[in-house]
């Protein structure tokens, strides 16, 4: 292993974590990490919150690790997704022993569309006080989407959508991944987004991967997070042809940031999803178990009921990874 | 006591359930009925989900009583709320005592935009496999809702939104909500809808009246019926100047129409909603605390954790009215 990976902290627990995931790579492999600022902090000195060569930095590394940005966040991570060329955010929120979860059967993955919905940027103001977002999807995306969920859940996948009111496009997202689906004999239920949202409170273990466009992804993988005992357990990977960029789920965090007590889990298991991607299956599943260890066992960080700093987390991850 | 309401059951259990909220009003007053279809079932011998003598009685009537519609619910609901010209959906999700719920202490409100977002209807096909969705936001309609949320809480609300990627159509949403509320002294708080999803599940207690626009408030009013028991138990109100329809946020339930079983409760407080949009408030609390004595007591429809019957439920609720 001498794969180069770019590491972009960004701003509040964003700092504290990412050094933590950094640890536990250079613990299980040998690789090259390139630093890079982004986020409210680079901005306030620069205007810039996603300096060039970070963006050049991600663009070139063979995986990016990102933090979390502030304030700055949009303009930080969807560049950054698409700097690396990603058309899918892999979600997985899935409980763990030892920390305490409102539905303890959860078990989900979402398959988030990566480049389009209402992120494809489309915005106009018409006239003064009438503003419209152009919501785009397109067959192409839709079946790249539908061909990877293929591969990942061949035993079968839900399809989310708002069909029944956005009849042209979640029409179409629905029809192209159920044909994809079809045509690779891979079974599929569909769901009205609302409805789901509910089913996933009542009865997430009726689930297993769910497919969405870009923001009904957004909404229902944070809704699991309220599930599985919070966002400091949600690790993902924005996938390209040939890049992905790793970053938790959870946020910049401004009212824990500087106290030493972010949970790395998050930002750990997605350095684990990272070395996955990288072909290097051993060692995601090592990092995976270590964390899943410590979980039951504590250390454990107060948002996920211990009282534990990063820095003995860390230090029990490590320990694990001998 | 004379106003007109007109009374559309729909399919399925509308068909069952409507019928009960109509004994229920008839109990505690004395009005006109005029009954109309819409649904699956008409559109199967008309070709019309619709029928424009249901849309008359509906724009006619002092309050529309709506079940639910199958297939066609779109067809149905959406021009039912702009027939009675609703520019806001009132969607209370609370708990009941003796009904089990996910999150006992939820008790909130959400305040959906009616009339536009991605339910303006503008689509189209641009190319073949290229689709769009142009979501429409104005001052106009952000201001009307923000004045009725003003008057509904006067104590405050939080204005749920996606301005950080939506910047123009939920920027507008955000600043012109938030203006009307300081011009009413009224204090908000913002909150991104996907964070949102994510701490009405883990901590709705923290919550009250929510304000959204008009999609993120159908998928969160869903999502919080997972946290009191069920769709059930979720009434609703499209307010217009004049008008209201009043219908359970449940659709047809295929699955249990026709066995007689389904739960009235969502429908009878939707009529206790129209009651006091009629200006009847003390029927209006008259028809609650019926459904709380019964929901608390039994009997109770399987959904909520009894064996009762539809019927029973009715005999019931009008016991208690007596
Ligand atoms: C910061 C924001 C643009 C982002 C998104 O909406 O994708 C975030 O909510 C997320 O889910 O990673
Ligand atoms: C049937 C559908 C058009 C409707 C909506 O999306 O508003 C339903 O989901 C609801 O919430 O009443």
């Amino acid at each position: 292993m001498s794969e180069e990976i770019a590491v972009v902290p960004g701003d509040g627990i964003g700092a504290e974590v990412v050094p933590v995931a950094v640890d536990v790579l250079d613990a299980v492999g040998d690789f090259s990490f390139v630093h890079a600022d982004a986020g409210d902090a680079v901005a306030a000195e620069t205007d810039d919150p996603l300096p060039e060569e970070t963006r050049e930095a991600a663009a070139a590394a063979d995986a990016t690790l990102f933090g979390a940005a502030g304030e700055t966040a949009a303009d930080v991570v969807l560049p950054l997704r698409s700097a690396v060329d990603s058309f899918v955010n892999v979600r997985p929120a899935r409980t763990y022993p030892g920390v305490d979860a409102l539905q303890p059967d959860t078990d989900l993955v979402f398959l988030r569309e990566n480049t389009e919905g209402v992120y494809a940027g489309h915005e106009a103001t018409l006239a003064d006080g009438v503003t419209t977002t152009t919501r785009v999807v397109t067959r192409e995306a839709s079946a790249r989407l539908a061909e990877f969920a293929c591969d990942y859940a061949p035993e079968g996948f839900t399809v989310a959508h708002k069909a029944n009111v956005m009849r042209e496009t979640d029409g179409l997202f629905k029809q192209t991944v159920e044909d994809v689906a079809e045509g690779n004999d891979v079974p599929t239920e569909d769901a009205l987004m609302d409805a789901l949202a509910m089913h996933l409170v009542q009865s997430p273990e009726d689930y297993d991967v769910v497919v969405c466009p870009n923001l009904a992804g957004d909404v229902l993988s944070d809704l699991s997070a309220g599930l599985v005992g919070g966002l400091g357990l949600l690790p993902s990977a924005n996938l390209g042809p040939e890049r992905g960029l790793f970053e938790p789920v959870h946020g910049s965090a401004p009212d824990i940031a500087g106290e030493g007590v972010a949970n790395p889990a998050a930002t750990v298991l997605s350095a684990a999803m990272l070395l996955e991607f990288l072909g290097h299956d051993d060692e995601g599943q090592r990092v995976r178990s270590a964390v899943e260890t410590v979980l039951a066992e504590g250390p454990r960080t107060p948002d996920v009921g211990g009282e534990a700093s990063t820095k003995e987390m860390r230090d029990a991850l490590l320990a694990q990874l001998g």
